[in-house]
């Protein structure tokens, strides 16, 4: 007779691509995942999700996200990278975090900082409201090339779609509403939430009715999830909300609002976002 | 006979606030000024302004401002300070820049993060227009405390004034427009731009009608302006719009506009902001 062992739960290529095994003090190495993959480099939300993985997770954490800035240095190459996380100060009830991504002898690929702090229960206001939205189930599924990261979300616009056959001389609103899946399904925690908060396409994109040249160059997240929120909105997808104030001289910016299935702000997120447009060159 | 030479002109207290004496390879001293004290320590948009400075100004910068975080760790104390600035990461037309202020031996007071890139004549879109306003001349004046920093600018509301008298049991609304010109005039520059995007009272005190323990402890700014612009701009006031999103367990978030005085966007400026409110305690 022999006995047969349930089989191990399959990890989620997620969590495979921001895995991060310890080599020193304050450092770790991670490897970038085909799963993934944007055309020259990594998925730009799983570069923020593994530089918050290494704080949140670092023995000497204290406190719940409250904010994180990620500046995309250079593209990633496959393969091994490295990321060290510092604390910089320590306070009674913030604490303040460098880090930095690097590959090979090439320096930096990205930097970033990241603030935890105390999260009391005290005076509360949310003067925003989410967008309306229908359900997610009734939203159509947005068609994506399959190339690695974009098959790995399920995007559901319910405005402001790419539309690539519009008529390019009038730029068209820089606003989108959609909702966002998990390809596959994954719980929500604040490494995902990282992720989330870079999941939107440059708004040149929509504004332009075409593909361009872009890249997020900075990327700025606040929290105000908690961990019971967390839990509350589980594996569900989540609502987003982005838009742009100015394109100027080959870089826009982006705000965007990432909500959760109940309607609750998790995170807000702020971006400069690179382009160049050979057809308005002037 | 004796000749009188003209006297060299004044210093302008901005600039003798933001001064930086080199002290070694990337690093520099500056001195904390009374001219722009606030409570327990300088007005931050100063602190912002010395990181801003400590790269723009350091000879192997290149490009134009993009992008500049400050996470504000600590109070700093009065006297002097130590600012490192080093580029992370040069590229063809992105330059990453990370700094950090200390004093003494009781580590990080700030730590920062900036970004600079080529800024060339490509398709430019600005969908947001400036708030309206009333002139500058025609606006009152909001009367200050005289404490340091509110002395070093003049403050006038176009909406959105702090309301110390107004009913607390009911929040206020978190939007402000307002003016805001220095004191004494100065010409616009990006150091004294970095200075501008830290300039709006926290929210907090806008939405609760009445001063609170509150700071900013994360601001990134993300820069529009040309050298041109604000050349153009000169030592006018500038107009700015500000407003929040959400106040969730003692932080809350602050998204703001820094608009010429023609109506060009300069600046916009993201902020965590911390607040203890011991009556909102539930």
């Amino acid at each position: 007779m022999t006995q047969t062992l349930p089989a191990a739960p399959e990890p989620h290529p997620f969590d495979v691509a921001t895995a991060l095994e310890p080599i020193a003090d304050d450092a770790w190495r991670g490897r970038t995942s085909d799963a993934y993959w944007n055309m020259v480099g990594p998925f730009g939300g799983v570069v923020a999700a593994c530089l918050m993985r290494a704080a949140h997770d670092h023995p000497l954490r204290r406190g719940e996200p409250v904010a994180l800035t990620v500046n995309f240095c250079a593209a990633l190459a496959k393969g091994e990278f490295a990321v060290v996380a510092r604390p910089a100060r320590t306070n009674r009830s913030t604490q303040h975090w460098t880090m930095e991504m690097s590959q090979g002898d090439g320096g930096a690929v990205a930097t970033a900082t990241a603030l935890f702090g105390a999260r009391p229960a005290t005076f509360a206001h949310r003067p925003v409201a989410p967008p309306p939205a229908p359900p997610f189930e009734e939203t159509p599924r947005f068609p994506v090339s399959g190339l690695g990261w974009t098959d790995r979300y399920d995007f559901r616009f319910v405005e402001g779609a790419p539309d690539w056959n519009g008529d390019a001389s009038v730029p068209a609103p820089a606003r989108s509403v959609l909702w966002v899946g998990n390809r596959p399904i994954r719980p929500l925690d604040f490494v995902g939430l990282a992720a989330l908060c870079d999941i939107f396409f440059g708004r040149i994109v929509h504004v332009r009715r075409r593909m361009l040249p872009f890249g997020t160059v900075s990327m700025t997240a606040f929290f105000h999830a908690s961990a019971e929120d967390l839990a509350a909105q589980g594996d569900r997808p989540v609502l987003g909300r982005a838009d742009a104030r100015v394109f100027e001289r080959g870089f826009h910016d982006q705000s965007a609002e990432i909500w959760s299935a109940d309607g609750r702000l998790l995170a807000t997120s702020h971006q400069a976002v690179y382009y160049r447009d050979p057809d308005g060159d002037r």
